[in-house]
């Protein structure tokens, strides 16, 4: 069982975030990259955006920048299947193409797909140029643009591929939320409700009490806080940066289904959400959450997504994505789970009954 | 200018060698790798082969190891064409076909091809598994399994995508280069060749007295501690490390070129023995290499190697190639020269004019 100091996330002001030998940036966020990038002695910079961040988020971003020249703009589709190896080869191409040399800089403007990729191909370019990311989603502000993952797919399996590389620098953009389709918000919200639950229960109590379909800039901060605390103290996912996995054992299994199958996939959020109710039914089941707290958490998490379709027929394809996920070792499943609302405890190992029981439990709400 | 220690490469035991948090090993190489596979703690272990090192290398290594079946083998073709992104896509969805997990080890049984193309797969499979280099080829031995960088090619591009990441250990085993054509060993003695010009001049003595067709161990093991001295003091190339990229910068594109053009193309060393008979050239030019000492570098060097037909309408080809390098910034190319035998000087900028005179140098011979 282990906690984070929560307390140590609670500011009033929104400082910039110092993490593995980089910063997060808030206030005047875009000045910050204009600087950045004014200083950082770069040959070349590379924009890297999806159909809708340049349609949303790159006419603000030039305009902050004070519409540069030299900059050469990477366009991949909108959608988790930009994150297939064979758009990663593009990028690279593209790249290549452009003549980006060592001294480069790629901007990452977008979502959790631009991050993921864009930080995986420039990890990976002439064996590593630096990367920056200008995050537009809520989910990559609060999650995918912290912790130095990067990763992409092949044959659906996600994040097969990638690597631990930290940017040089995040800048974090309350503004690009705005044309953000609420769907959209609410994938990113799952996340930050999971930061509520698996180390500052009043963080939860605030989060459940707020209006998130339009999340203040204070909760962004504070998941950013938190994610960055985790991730800090155990870089490698040794031990507490499982905690971030709550949700993640059977979401992960659910989002990979919907992935296959469903012509409108479930966002990762959505699918994350409907991985924290199973995965509370087993803390309780497993652990000491109690029935009360299982039952709130059930209630808000219900309130806020739709429910999914979830077919018995369908546990084993699920189990059997859970044994390849990467997390788990030696045909056994892995999951964190809740002792209580606030606090977490890692490396539960489950049975394949447990979890088809956990699946169930969402099943027959 | 900058020197290496050199008498610190001098040693009569052929003891392990100590790299970044790995160890080199020499004596009874093969039965350590049994051991460290015995006690590594591993769910799963793979062998990386090529078509030749799968018929002239596994049968010795599956002996050595007890002849174990909780092996996989992936094998690929032999030749740099296996060093291409599709044969990497390739070898990762054999992994996943394979069930490997991260507890899982790689072992890259082949050439430079095989280790840089296995320690780029490992590197990034899962965002990194463990790897270990059982080098069979002469250069692979004294060059490429050591100093921690994985490379793949794209369009002919060589290592235009790569990470920079440590195998776990080496194995050098002399045995292996009984079966390895007197081509490959002679592409393997070019490396040598380069580590007494750069930082030894009495090895470069004693190597140009000696029969370099069939290297002695010492002589491997001397260069494996040159290599690694280098490495050690400079791991992310910002300065002595450089060194290393004597003849590389002219030969590299002759490389490029050949691989291109040619239907029977160079191989590695025969390409950077060129590149050293150019860059000599400029070292004589623009540094102080004596005219004696160009000389005798050309001498040897056009004695061990085949002549290479160099035409002056493909000057501006490979002068593209040099641009495109990924060591190359800004529109400039840089070459690592010699002071004058057993001495090297980096970042010398060199123009067009005299790279194209360094070329005309070694046409003309
Ligand atoms: N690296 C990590 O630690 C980490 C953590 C969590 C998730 N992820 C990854 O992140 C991905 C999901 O992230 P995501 O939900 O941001 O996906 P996404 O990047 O696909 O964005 C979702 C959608 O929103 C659009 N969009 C982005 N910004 C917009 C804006 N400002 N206005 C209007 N539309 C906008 C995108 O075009 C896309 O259609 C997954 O691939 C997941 O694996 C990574
Ligand atoms: N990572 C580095 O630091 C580094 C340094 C130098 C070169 N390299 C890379 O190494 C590659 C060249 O290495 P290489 O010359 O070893 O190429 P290679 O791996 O292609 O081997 C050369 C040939 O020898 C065969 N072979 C290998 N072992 C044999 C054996 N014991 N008996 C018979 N045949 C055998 C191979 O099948 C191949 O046909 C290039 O791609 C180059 O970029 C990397
Ligand atoms: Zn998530
Ligand atoms: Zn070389």
């Amino acid at each position: 069982m282990s906690t984070i100091d929560a307390d140590s996330c609670k500011v009033d002001v929104m400082d910039t975030i110092e993490s593995n030998n980089y910063n997060i940036y808030f206030q005047n966020s875009l000045s910050e990259l204009a600087s950045f990038v004014e200083k950082g002695g770069y040959s070349r910079f590379f924009i890297l955006t999806d159909e809708n961040t340049a349609k949303y988020c790159l006419p603000l971003l030039r305009e902050r920048l004070g519409d540069p020249d030299n900059f050469d703009i990477i366009e991949v589709n909108a959608g988790e299947e930009s994150k297939d190896i064979d758009f990663c080869i593009g990028v690279w191409k593209m790249l290549i193409d452009f003549g980006a040399d060592r001294q480069s800089l790629l901007i990452n403007l977008g979502g959790g797909v631009i991050s993921d990729l864009g930080g995986f191909a420039a990890s990976t370019f002439k064996r590593g140029i630096d990367f920056v990311h200008v995050p537009t989603t809520l989910l990559s502000q609060v999650d995918a643009s912290v912790g130095g993952k990067t990763g992409i797919d092949i044959n659906s399996i996600k994040n097969i591929i990638g690597t631990f590389t930290q940017p040089k620098a995040v800048f974090i953009e309350g503004e690009f939320l705005k044309t953000l389709p609420s769907r959209q918000i609410l994938s990113g919200t799952a996340e930050m409700l999971k930061h509520g639950l698996i180390c500052d229960a009043e963080y939860w109590n605030q989060l459940k009490q707020s209006d998130l379909t339009t999340p203040a800039d204070w909760m962004v901060y504070r998941s950013v806080a938190i994610k960055n605390a985790v991730v800090l103290e155990d870089p490698n996912e040794k031990n507490i940066r499982k905690s971030l996995n709550f949700g993640h054992t059977i979401g992960h299994a659910v989002e990979t289904y919907s992935l296959i199958n469903d012509k409108d996939s479930l966002s990762h959020g959505e699918a994350i959400a409907i991985g924290m109710i199973c995965e509370a039914y087993l803390s309780h089941k497993k652990s000491s959450l109690s029935a009360e707290e299982l039952t709130e958490i059930t209630q808000v998490l219900m309130n806020l997504y739709p429910r999914y379709n979830l077919k018995t027929a369908d546990n084993t394809t699920l189990i059997d994505y859970m044994l390849k996920d990467k997390k788990n070792q030696n045909g056994k499943i892995n999951c964190t789970l809740l002792s209580k609302i606030g606090q977490f405890n890692i490396d539960n190992i489950c049975t394949e009954e447990e979890l088809i029981e956990g699946l169930n439990y969402y099943a027959n709400l």
